[in-house]
């Protein structure tokens, strides 16, 4: 490496301490949909230290309900504020963005955590609390690289744009909002937690909700009604095959360690109003995986004929059909040519700081990235610290030496796609 | 039938409209629990009209907790009165409590109702609302009862005590009440929905609440965690074993008629907590019926060790055994005699008015009858106009004509049981 790559690396590496504390400070600041404000505060006194233009707002709902990208769950963004920070480049060097959302989901039951999931606990070598990996980590990480360049008197030719956005894990409006105030960059790199692989491709998603009717009855003269939570039953089971027929399909050697590509998934049930009746409806919410090549209406559309053929196994279905949504949350697909020149430029990049080749994979979780890329027309990869198997998940946690690691491998990144200006 | 008989029954047909009037006037004032102040209004404003003592009072739940039958799901009855109101007998009769709950359950989904539940809608001889037949339908068949002999000038011999309880759908606190704060008498009548049957054995019922637990992980690798969803699945199968398995048991002739003697009815199911994640925790609640000869204690066991043996299904309920609790409401079970004099003499009325022979059946449900005779030893008869199968149920409903001959056949008992005063 270059004496500057390791005067940055090393620079890194001493403010290790100061890094966990920015980690654990944002932990600590519970920022579930529609609580983001006191986290994002914590991001606005940290890039207050920086040199840079630093614009927060508040993203105007009126404007995102009229792009055919918007979902969202909300009425407003009041006290829900984007971040975004530019620094400007010299001139003639390619630009960047570099986005993490600040939204994390809710803890689950804080019970089953061994630690407080907004205490942000140290133990070895590990920060434990809801949002380490998903993705308070990866923010960290970016906001450690560009401090380090910062730290190191470098200037850069190209712009660089820190983005702190909300509502990610609400389908992207908040994403979606910086590229209608106008932020674009020839590349994007998003650190959700790949566990320091370059997702090129990620899975879509989409939200959806069905309703099944029963008719109540007293429970003590069950068999006069019809339990919507027994006919529940069989629409998941009917969203099990579906997954099944959904996931044979698929080829694409990136999937090849992803045991279910794009798994359909119950989020939540809730049925019935009393112990002693019989549940006349049960809501069942859920996630649907889309693959990067696949058509969001056509999955729309495999789903819907899916739970219609429950009437040939029920007759009950024929006359009472279950109610299918589309509703809250999608994240488009996206995906990366391997040889674009995002790519080749963070396994150079990831190939100095490790020693290795870079693993390449497609995610099993969408990603804003869908969203710079159809709305925005950036490229964008995602990489970053942090395990997949622990975001969404009781005790998440976050190794403090992959976050560094990834700090190391984004700034020699950025040293090489956005060019250092040589005074 | 005698002279007097007659006057009795032609008073409660030419009065049929003020009974359908004062029916709506209940149902329009929704009672569920907590909520019963206005429908006991309008019970009181009838009962000004009578020449009885009217004792309408707060049950008290620091006296309540303190007795072995208590139960109820809440912290107070502030503004949840009961009423009772008393005619004494000029002596030498049998007296009798007519009792009847003023609580109703939850409507349900509202949509699903054909007319609002609380509009009191009168159709083709029925009048339609939550309540109607659970048991506002029978408290106007005992008012009309009494209204009639009132006014046809008879005096009794023995103590009348009408009474108009909260919390039945609770277990039976406000009954519970009365009999703490004295009220007794050598029988009781309890106009439940029998659909003109006499119910002299009646089921209890427990109500119980089961949390299954699950492994929380990001819906997109949703195989990194345990749905909890899923494994309510088998919770839900063991369950309904259970329940095929206590009913094969049940021999009584009383229960011929009935399908399922003693039902374990999921009355709600409530879990995950985001469309994207695993749900980490499932909540099922219900009721477990109880036949009358068995002891409560011994059906918890019995639930306790099916729901024990998941672990033989699945290794995961091994390390991860779900929650049993029983909590809120149980209902005592009950039997009287088939020779006792309250069957006898309901049954001599129920003849006269009909000329057919009563039907005497086991009850698919508990009522207040079991905390009546074990908290109070009051032998307690259950009949009334209505049906089960409507009870809890959207578009419940009452046969108006079923109401007036229940009215006719509880005053001629209450003649036949009380005597009548010959001055």
């Amino acid at each position: 490496m270059i004496n500057l790559e390791e005067k940055v690396c090393r620079w890194i590496e001493d403010n290790k301490d100061n890094a966990v504390r920015l980690l654990k400070k944002l932990i600590a600041e519970k920022s579930t949909i529609g609580e983001e404000f006191n986290a994002q505060a914590v991001i606005l006194e940290k890039l207050r230290q920086f040199q840079m233009e630093v614009d927060v707002y508040e993203p105007s709902i009126i404007q995102l309900k009229q792009h055919p990208y918007f979902v969202s769950g909300r009425e407003n963004f009041a006290e829900s504020p984007n971040i975004v920070a530019r620094k400007h480049g010299s001139g003639g060097g390619k630009s960047i963005i570099l986005n993490g959302h600040i939204d994390v989901v809710p803890e689950g039951s804080i019970g089953k955590w061994s630690t407080h999931p907004y205490l942000a606990v140290e133990k070895n070598g590990k920060v434990y609390g809801r949002g380490a990996s998903d993705m308070k980590g990866g923010t960290t990480a970016l906001l450690l690289a560009i401090e380090a360049l910062e730290a190191c008197g470098i200037t850069l030719k190209g712009d660089l744009i820190f983005q702190s956005v909300t509502d990610e894990e609400n389908g992207g409006a908040g994403t979606l909002s910086t590229v209608l105030r106008g932020y674009k960059a020839d590349g994007a790199l998003i650190p959700e937690p790949t566990n320091l692989k370059l997702f090129i491709k990620q899975q879509g998603s989409m939200w959806f909700r069905i309703i099944v009717k029963g008719l109540s009855a007293h429970g003590g003269t069950r068999y006069e009604g019809v339990s919507a939570i027994e006919k529940s039953i069989l629409v998941l089971n009917a969203l099990k095959e579906l997954e099944k027929k959904r996931n044979v399909r698929i080829k694409d050697p990136l999937y090849h360690n992803t045991p279910i590509p794009v798994p359909i998934n119950i989020g939540t049930i809730n049925g019935g109003s009393w112990p002693s009746s019989v549940a006349d409806l049960v809501q069942v919410e859920g996630r649907c995986g889309v693959a990067p090549d696949e058509d969001m209406n056509h999955v729309k559309l495999e789903i819907e004929n899916g739970l219609k053929s429950l009437e040939k196994q029920d007759e009950w279905f024929k006359f009472h059909p279950v109610e299918l949504e589309w509703y809250g949350a999608h994240w488009l697909p996206n995906a990366l040519d391997e040889n674009h020149d995002l790519v080749r430029s963070l396994e150079a990049s990831f190939e100095k700081i490790t020693n290795h080749t870079a693993k390449k994979e497609a995610s099993p979780w969408g990603t804003d990235g869908g969203m710079l890329f159809h709305a925005g027309s950036i490229p964008t990869i995602v990489f970053g610290p942090g395990e997949t198997k622990v975001a969404h998940h009781t005790d998440e946690y976050i190794e403090i030496e992959a976050m560094l690691t990834s700090a190391k491998i984004i700034s020699l990144f950025l040293l090489d796609w956005c060019e250092i200006e040589n005074d």
